[in-house]
């Protein structure tokens, strides 16, 4: 019998109709809010939604004990939902390599994901991204995204960082803390890539209809509140000319810091 | 009033939940089919899972004529279909503008997109895929692909490949005619990132309960058959333990092939 894994996508009703189904027709049906955030998406909602009960684990049950799941699996049609497209993290791909060491068949039903839809929210060419990163807690350190965003600039391309989210404590990193982060990282390498005038990019709880774009100069958006949780940040490379057109009608980026970004 | 943008995502029933929500409370359904293939998405089952007619509008229509659709959208609720995830396309990105500069709110529900997607069934990293291309068929010719893999191939990043597509020609490039085309490129540039025993990735479908999945090098590739489009090709970088494992298990790479590249 297969394990389905079904993408939520990013707002309440994400999850795409064929995912519904799979929920609905499956024996058991599990799912994860560990690796990413779907705003005002209730477990209650998602059980009335689907009409049978919804078994959420933690990533301890899914990392280090997942036998439950697959030994369901190999006898009933078990449905994972998982927050966002279900394949971006890597904690996913394991679950998926076990379950076929075990010949139990897998599926993906995709959803929306914050790696698409970010840029699509700001205007920006989804092609023009180079890799992305994560900025973690200043308690568990990494220059990567630093380093990443180095890369990119110095290739014309933009850079989307992921905010650290911790389930297990409830944290999850605001707009703020990241542009603290960051600026920390520049003074330390000064290769000015996040400098106060840089423009950059905040997208808060993309593909929530309270989803909320803001483009300015980093000295703008330190101090903004862009309320609940998921934000992530965009740093654009060199920029299309209607990139930029939409960084201003969309997210209210100054006409001069933006015009100086188009080639 | 607004204009939705809805994300068919990539297969039949792909809209999300809320896309099928607003599509049936909106007062007049619009839906494009030329940026990308839906495989097995008819508009008359479309129509009837809506419970309204969707009228299917051509590329010459949304670039050069969108005076009708905004015209409505400034007066009624307008939902405008989109294969993928809808803001992926640049031409949407203008119409958003086009309809903000008349006043017209816009929203994105968003829904599965090829640039998460491909990776995912891959079993491949998504953050570590550099900037993608789109190789155009041999008429238009551009280097840019190629120039594209070897700079992600510099700093260890996988490379996505979208293939042309002609909506108005009927023809979707096959991942025999892009490895065709790319092993030209090769020939000419001669960087080395596209050889007869380069490992890459052929995903056809993707999405789709059909999808498939083969890892192998290009020359055993050059002469598969994947089936319907849509296909598209990876090029992998450096790679994780993991995501050789996955390439193995869910694309039936070579070992030896694979474990070269893990770092």
């Amino acid at each position: 019998m297969p394990l389905i894994f079904v993408g939520l996508g990013l707002e309440r009703a994400g999850i795409s109709v064929r995912g519904l189904e799979e929920a609905r027709r499956a024996d058991a049906v599990y799912a994860e809010f560990y690796t990413s955030i779907v705003p005002r998406l209730s477990v209650e909602e998602l059980q009335q939604l689907i009409g049978k009960p919804v078994r959420v684990v933690d990533r301890k049950t899914v990392e280090e004990n997942p036998d439950e799941i697959l030994r369901r699996a190999k006898r009933e049609r078990v449905v994972f939902l998982v927050p966002g497209d279900p394949m971006v993290a890597t904690t996913h791909v394991d679950l998926r390599l076990r379950a076929h060491r075990m010949n139990i068949q897998t599926e993906i039903v995709h959803a929306g994901s914050i790696l698409s839809a970010v840029a699509g929210a700001a205007g920006l060419q989804s092609y023009k991204f180079g890799a992305s990163a994560t900025i973690p807690f200043p308690d568990n350190p990494s220059s990567r995204p630093y380093e990443i965003l180095v890369q990119n600039k110095q290739r014309g391309l933009h850079t989307l960082l992921l905010l650290d989210f911790r389930a297990e404590e409830e944290r999850a990193m605001t707009a703020n803390q990241a542009i603290e982060i960051m600026s920390g990282l520049e003074r330390k390498h000064g290769k000015k890539v996040f400098l106060p005038e840089t423009l950059a990019v905040v997208v808060a709880r993309v593909g929530d209809p309270d989803a909320r774009v803001r483009a300015a100069m980093i000295r703008e958006l330190a101090s903004q509140d862009f309320g609940d949780p998921p934000h992530s940040l965009v740093v654009p490379g060199a920029l299309h000319f209607m990139e930029g057109e939409a960084l201003k009608v969309f997210g209210g980026a100054p006409a001069d810091v933006v015009d100086q970004l188009v080639r």
